[in-house]
C-alpha cells in the first residue's frame, strides 16, 4: 500500500501535523526515560490511516473541526499504545526504524508505558466533552484489550480456528478501532442513529479488509518487504485467514497442528509455508477482503461527492490492492 | 483499621451490593480462563472504601443516585485493576485469600487482564454521560499508570527520595483516586468549582493519610498481621516515609543505600529494620498523616450534619488510627 501517493496525504497534510502535535503535547508527564522513545514512536509516523479516516468522515459530516482533531489524536494514541503492547507480545526489536520499548525495558515497564498511553488517549477523547464518544472509546478499548488477551490465551493450542473465530479476533484487534474512527464524525455531528451505524459498519468492513490483507502479506510477501521472516504469525503459533483457508482445502495435512504447537522442525515449517503460498489459499482469503470492500462502498452514498469522500473511497480500494 | 465496625458498612450495605453487581455484570466479556479469577477478586471484597467515599459524598451533595452507583463501581474496578498490576510488580501470590493472576498466568497476560479492567472501569464512568467526569477519570488513570511506571523506574537506584518526591508518588498511586472519589459527587450534582475543588482536596488528604499509614504499618506491624515480612517495601528497594524520616535523622547510616540497592545481607537488612522501628521515625511519619486529616476536616463544613457526613468523618479518623 503505497500510501504516500494517496490523496488523503496531501488533503490532510496540515491537519495530520496538528494531530501529531496534539499527541506529542500529551506526552509531557510521561516519566523521563520512557518519554523520548514514545515521542519517537509517535513522530515516526506510520500511515496515519486511522486519524485520516476520522478527519475525512468528520469533513463529510460537517462535524466540529477542533473536536475531530482531538478524536484523531486520541485514536492514533490508542493505536500507538497497542503497537507497544504488540511488540512486547511478539518480541519485536524494531518498529518504525526505532528500537522497541520492550527491547530496552522490562515487560512490566513496557506494558505500563502502553497503559499510560491508553490514559492519554482517553484524555484526548474526553476533551471533546462528547459523552457518547467517551463510551464508544471505552468499549473499543475493552474490545482491543480483551481481544489481545484472548489471542494470547488461545495461541499454541494447536487448533486451527473457524473463520468466524478469526473474524471475531480481527474485529477486536483492528476493525473495532476502524469502526470507531468512521463513526466519530457522525457522533460529533449528532447525525441520526442510522448514519452512525452505517459509518460503524463501513469502518468495520475497511478494518476487516485491511487486517486480512496484512495477514495474507505475512504469508505471500518477501522477507525483505516484510522486514521479518515470511509466515511469522504461523511460526508464532497464530493461524490467520490464509492458513485457515489452506486447512479447509487440506484438512489432513498434519504438519499444520505440529507447526502451531511449535513441534515441527524448521524444514517442515518452511515446506508448509511454501505449500500454503502455492495452494491458492491466499486468493481465497483475499476474496473475503475484496467482498468486505464491495459491501462497504454503498455505505458512503449518503454523502455528497466531495474530495473527502473520494479520499475515503481511495483508502478503501487501496487497502486490498497491496498484492504480492 | 477494623472497617467492619464503621458506620458506612451498614449505612451503605444495599448500595455496596449494587456496586458489586454492577462490577460483576461488566465482566461478561472477559476471556473465559481469566473471567473467574477476576470475578473472585471483585467478590472477595476488600474494604470498599473508595466506592463508599463516592456514595457518601454523592448523598451529601444530592447527586443522581444511579450515576453515583456507576461511578462507585467504576472507581472500584479501576482500583481492582491496579491491584492486579501491583501484585505482578511485587510478585505477590495471594490477594484477598485467592491466588493472584500473576501466580498462574504470564506477566503479559496479567497486565492485559488489568488493562481490560481499566477499560471496564472507563465504560462504567462513561455510562454516567458526564463528560467532565470522563475527563477526570482519564486524568486519574494517567496519574496512576505514570506513577506506577515512575516508581518502577526509580526503584533500586539506591537513593532515598525527598518527602516531596514521596508525596508525589503516593498522590499518583493512591491519593489521586481518593480525590476523584470525593469530587465525583459534586461534579455529578453540578456544584460550583470551589465545592469540586474542596472535595478533591479532601480526597487527596484522606488518600495521603491512608497511604502513609499503610507504609508505616509495613515497617511497624507484625509479619502475622501484614501477611508478609515486615519491611517488605524496603526489602524490595522502595523507601517510604518512615524510611525517609529515619534517613533524615541518621543521614550517615550507610546500610540504607546498601539495602535499597539489594547489596546488604539478610542480617544487615533485619538490623536496619529493627533500628528504624525503635527510632521514632514512624511517629514522625504518622504526624504527617495526622496533619493531613486535621486539614481535611474543615472541608466538610459546607455540608449539613447528616449520617453521611458523619460516616465520612469516621472514615477519615479511622484511616490514621490503624496504629502498631
Amino acid at each position: 500500500m503505497i500510501t504516500h501517493a494517496l490523496q488523503y496525504r496531501s488533503l490532510l497534510r496540515d491537519e495530520l501535523e496538528t494531530v501529531r502535535d496534539l499527541m506529542l503535547a500529551e506526552c509531557a508527564n510521561i516519566p523521563a526515560p520512557i518519554q523520548r522513545p514514545i515521542e519517537m514512536l509517535i513522530d515516526g509516523g506510520g500511515k496515519r490511516l486511522r486519524p485520516a479516516l476520522v478527519l475525512l468522515y468528520a469533513h463529510m459530516c460537517g462535524a466540529d473541526h477542533q473536536k475531530a482533531l482531538l478524536v484523531a489524536a486520541g485514536v492514533e494514541m490508542l493505536h500507538t499504545a497497542t503497537l507497544v503492547h504488540d511488540d512486547l507480545i511478539d518480541g519485536a526489536r524494531i518498529r518504525r526504524g526505532v528500537e522497541t520499548l520492550n527491547f530496552h525495558w522490562s515487560p512490566t515497564a513496557t506494558v505500563l508505558s502502553g497503559d499510560t498511553m491508553f490514559a492519554l488517549a482517553a484524555k484526548l477523547i474526553a476533551r471533546t466533552t462528547d459523552s457518547a464518544l467517551a463510551l464508544r472509546f471505552a468499549e473499543t478499548l475493552e474490545s482491543i484489550c480483551a481481544g489481545e488477551l484472548r489471542q494470547m490465551l488461545s495461541r499454541d493450542d494447536g487448533a486451527v480456528p473457524s473463520v468466524e473465530a478469526y473474524q471475531q479476533r480481527i474485529f477486536a484487534k483492528t476493525a473495532s478501532l476502524f469502526a470507531l474512527c468512521a463513526e466519530a464524525g457522525p457522533i460529533l455531528a449528532a447525525q441520526d442513529r442510522q448514519a452512525v451505524s452505517d459509518a460503524h459498519q463501513f469502518g468495520k468492513l475497511l478494518g476487516d479488509a485491511f487486517q486480512i490483507t496484512d495477514d495474507v502479506l505475512d504469508i505471500m510477501g518477501t522477507a525483505e518487504s516484510l522486514g521479518k521472516p515470511v509466515g511469522s504469525d504461523l511460526r508464532q503459533g497464530l493461524a490467520t485467514l490464509p492458513v485457515i483457508t489452506y486447512s479447509q482445502a487440506f484438512p489432513d495435512d498434519s504438519r499444520l497442528r505440529a507447526v502451531l504447537q511449535h513441534e515441527a522442525d524448521d524444514g517442515t515449517t518452511q515446506a508448509l509455508i511454501d505449500d500454503i503460498r502455492t495452494s491458492g489459499a491466499a486468493d481465497r482469503a483475499m476474496a473475503l477482503a475484496d467482498s468486505q470492500i464491495a459491501l462497504a462502498g454503498p455505505l458512503l452514498n449518503r454523502y455528497a461527492d466531495t474530495e473527502y469522500r473520494r479520499a475515503v473511497e481511495e483508502i478503501a480500494h487501496f487497502s486490498v490492492r497491496r498484492r504480492y
